[in-house]
């Protein structure tokens, strides 16, 4: 079989995956369970906070009004009736010249409407065994007080539908009593390997075989990604078992991914397997390197993403395609790479007659991003390379090598638990 | 009881803490579940990579020598005699004059040490049915060729001990066979809270009382360190009651953390609890805001953590010292936070009487740091704050408000899987 391959540009192939990508559904889970998750709704706040007029201070609560005359060297004299635990609610009503005594977040008793801070305050006490304490300036209405709603009004959006949840998320979602939430199901990938030269991990070495390496890097790319993977074997010498294959792993995945078999070599089969389960090629080449004969289909609105064999251009195919999928999949509201600027830290003396995407390893240092390819040479097949890396340097087509000190693109590939939060 | 407290330094603070902490024990896991773990151990090549000569292409492999005569418009034939599919070996030594079809990947046949490409040969039949390919120029021994141990030498350091393990680490791993992996176990964490105005989340709201936001922001921050956490229950009214719970906590973690019962306010029993069991008071107030009365204890070479019951000091409590202290457990070769620097997006103009760490949104663009607050004012009790927060502002002791367009230090919260990875 002839297979044409008419090659796109990267950021069509990224469209049309991303077209196909939809929202998963809901599912509740417990909040003790909900980091990294994706929050399904907008999520608003039941009530104000705080609900109570509380003191925010280890203090004396009392009406303000009292204080009138203080100041100018005239203190005034607040009886001290009583005490008011951080949990505890205090009966009654203060009188004209009385004060409590409060503990920060202690709710203020009716009648009381300031507080005054323990160290700026003179406690005495009279012979017949009373407390006072002294106040020698005119205390404002509100002075020293959190106000109904001072932090968030009831109503008020909290946190948007697609935002991961991270500690800060956590807080407020606890605060506010959700014990159980909705989230965005997490998407699970069926993989499949192929090519005849794999061996399982446990095989001793044969020659013209190589371990399987790329099931276990995909396993940790999708858990980077927050999805879940499941191995549905490896694509057989017939077009009827790979197909079998193939649709077992769409019925039970949300996302399918296949490694190798998208080669240029004489034993491919991945076009006809396309072909007999009645899967829409979306695209079989990219103009990229490495990757680029990455491939995706659309089936049911579910994805076939077709990734090479070799373990570089594995993995940056499936950071570029099947990652922003995932992402979508679970509501994220950027689901894409991020991009960024950085400055290159080494040469780069490789011509790039098609957009290249470079391993790189980016770091901070005083105030600006850079970055430096993590291979010692570029080959697509040095494992080592991978393993620096938490992002890629873009290169672009047409480009004739790069020297140290220019500035260049890159994607970060490291999750940031911040996307979204804090409406 | 009279409780001094003395404050120190942030920095001699966390060096107090790590200084307990130590690397616990390694345990053995399925490879498959090593994405995000630590490495226990160095991990060495036990082969070389390639073990046997191959093809980096498609294409045909011959003795190089037979094309001495090529060139200058003058070119050979090479008979093909067979083919190499990916996972084959190949039988038999090349004689003179003859190729062999390869593929990417195939090992190279006896006699044969160089490859030229599909695209650069052209194929011949000749009237008998052999076919030639077409050689026009002078092949170098080795070209086009992987040689053993070109992209790894055999007991060649791989990934160093103390590497968290990201996808391109797991490829190294499967690539050289290594099922089982050897990894540091997870820290547990054992949590107690204290505080008589807690509500659980599915309680109702009562005056005077806050729900336990802080528990399971902490299960999300232990998370974020790759640490478990187990809740012990709530720290009672008596000192028995405390020192039992405490006590068992220990016993089962490998770090304690307890929430509240560290302010200046009445009610505050964990020093006496700290004498009971016989820790070492580390110490029980640090020059920063929000978290100064953050405190910590030894005991058996455990750390017990005492954070604020306000959740923004609690959280920054955490980050700062129970965060690097849990790294280390781990093995993490750099512990603590990452420290860069980056320029303030908005005015600050509160004076720093302390060091203050401000919860911060840091963000990259055209290659440049930068970074805002992100609670509105910078109220410690704002859970909102603490969402959108990617990292602290650190603003020194002393310094009066800051600029928008200020370079500023901050510490960035959210994890990089390339910790060390790429010896």
């Amino acid at each position: 079989m002839i297979l044409l391959r008419k090659p796109i540009p990267v950021q069509e192939a990224v469209q049309k995956v991303m077209s196909v990508s939809h929202v998963l559904p809901s599912e509740n889970i417990s909040l003790e369970h909900g980091y990294g998750r994706v929050l399904a709704d907008d999520v608003y706040a039941p009530h104000p906070v705080p609900w109570f007029i509380r003191s925010p201070y280890d203090g004396y609560a009392f009406a303000a009004h009292a204080t009138i005359k203080a100041g100018a060297g005239h203190s005034v004299l607040l009886e001290v009736v009583g005490a008011i635990g951080r949990g505890d609610d205090w009966e009654g009503t203060l009188q004209d010249g009385q004060a409590v005594k409060v503990m920060t977040g202690s709710a203020l008793p009716d009648g009381a409407d300031a507080v005054m801070m323990d160290e700026l305050v003179r406690v005495k006490t009279d012979p017949e065994g009373k407390t006072f304490i002294e106040i020698r300036r005119h205390v404002s209405q509100g002075e020293n007080v959190c106000q109904i709603g001072e932090d968030i009004r009831e109503g008020q959006l909290l946190v948007r539908k697609g935002t991961v949840i991270n500690p800060g998320v956590m807080a407020i979602l606890a605060t506010f009593g959700y014990s159980t939430i909705s989230v965005v199901r997490k998407p699970k990938v069926g993989l499949i390997v192929s090519g005849t030269d794999l061996l399982s991990l446990e095989e001793p070495l044969q020659i013209g075989k190589v371990r399987n390496s790329n099931a276990y890097m995909l396993y940790a790319q999708c858990q980077r990604a927050r999805s879940e993977i499941k191995k549905y074997g490896q694509i057989g010498d017939t077009i009827e078992d790979s197909v079998k294959k193939i649709k077992h792993a769409l019925k039970e995945s949300d996302l399918v991914v296949t490694t190798g078999g998208v080669s240029v070599g004489d034993t491919d089969i991945m076009p006809k397997v396309y072909k007999e389960i009645g899967a829409l090629l979306l695209f079989n080449k990219v103009t990229m390197r490495p990757g680029s004969v990455t491939s995706a289909a659309q089936i049911d609105n579910k994805l076939l993403i077709g990734l090479s064999g070799n373990p570089s251009a594995c993995y940056v195919g499936f950071e570029l395609f099947a990652r922003p999928a995932l992402q979508k999949l679970q509501g994220i509201s950027h689901p894409y790479l991020r991009k960024t600027q950085a400055v290159l830290k080494t040469d780069f003396p490789k011509a790039n007659p098609v957009t290249r995407f470079v391993r790189g390893c980016t770091s901070l240092y005083e105030g600006k991003v850079y970055v430096e390819p993590t291979g010692s040479k570029d080959k697509s097949n040095i494992v080592s390379s991978l393993s620096g890396a938490n992002s890629f340097i873009v290169l672009p087509a047409g480009s004739k090598g790069w020297k140290a000190g220019s500035t260049v693109d890159v994607l970060l590939l490291e999750k940031d638990d911040r996307d979204k939060a804090g409406s």
